[in-house]
């Protein structure tokens, strides 16, 4: 079943059993397109308010991109499942003869780069949010602006969960240098959105915590 | 409509929307029911497998108060939306007269409290889950390790986004000191789950990254 059709109650109940899909990749693809849903609903409850007509076109086309966005995100979580099966067929290929290894070893590589590459451009695709927090940030109204940090916690999360998604796939790679190159690209990435989007955190927390 | 018994992409359209709930809190709510999922389903992948069978009792113990917990979290996004219906309610008070802006007040700031408890109760609730990840740790299977993660940066989140949903309450409380408490109890708790669910996730990044 593809996520987006899941009832919530039965995700969580096929996420919580030993089935080997929903896991950690599809719940950090989930987290994001959350992320993104409550970008989307700052820009709802901004549009068409006099406060902030100056913003308006400007915050269209925020929600038009978080709604774009939350719909990349989802299928992160479908592609993380899908990416798993060859992974899971690989893993039981014979490895009795030399053929057989060699065989076995080079569809488990090709496998592993497929899956690692579901985190890594789900890392990616967060880093195109941050600008968005950054906005809404001044441009959404200040009514929502608790969503805007919990949007970006969520953003954060993804991320990070998706950093480690990165690493049990990369771990495996018989080429050693790529691995170390996907990891670096990610890490460098991750720590922009965090501190980025930390610091939207922060200014919220600022905002809305009385003295 | 009861979170859980909403489709993924519906409860996404729903969040996007300028509805007054499902919001910030909803999510928070939802972000910790996954992560009490991930728990379970590590203990799923556990339960069984003879390397774990020394810890096969505790961990059958585990995955019984992670399922219960799930339903904890999902149970506190439906409480979240029903805080906002009366608050909602007392903004839209008549407040000409003394007596109007008196009573109007007072509704308020009993809906305020109201509103305040169920972040407070959920981030209560999120260090519950601190020992449980501790376990699984070192006693979940080894190839469900970057889940532990997963898991722990879910229930982090909550705790981070309810502590923003506190704040915006308790900014409003008419007594001060009542609201200067709750804070301070809520960022203890807080600090305490994301010191000790953040060394969780560092074990495990050492554990998964290779060399």
């Amino acid at each position: 079943m593809e996520t987006g059709k899941y009832i919530i109650n039965d995700y969580l109940d096929e996420l919580s059993s030993k089935a080997a899909v929903p896991g950690g990749g599809g719940v950090a693809a989930l987290s994001a397109a959350l992320g993104a849903s409550l970008a989307s609903m700052v820009c709802s409850l901004t549009i068409g308010k006099e406060k902030y007509k100056e913003y308006e076109a400007e915050v269209i086309e925020i929600k038009q991109q978080a709604l774009e966005l939350q719909e990349s995100f989802l299928k992160f979580a479908d592609d993380d499942a899908h990416a798993f099966l060859p992974l899971s067929k690989a893993y039981s290929m014979p490895r009795k003869t030399d053929e057989e290894k060699a065989a076995r070893s080079q569809v488990m590589q090709q496998a592993l780069i497929a899956a690692a590459e579901v985190p890594f451009n789900l890392i990616k695709t967060c880093t195109a949010t941050i600008e968005m927090y950054e906005a809404l940030l001044t441009k959404g109204s200040t009514l929502a602006i608790s969503d805007v940090a919990v949007g970006a916690e969520m953003i954060i999360t993804a991320a990070s969960s998706a950093l480690l998604n990165v690493y049990i796939n990369t771990k495996l790679f018989a080429d050693k240098q790529s691995a170390a190159e996907m990891n670096q690209t990610a890490e460098g990435l991750v720590k922009e959105i965090k501190e980025r989007l930390g610091n939207v955190i922060e200014q919220v927390k600022i905002k809305v915590k009385g003295s």
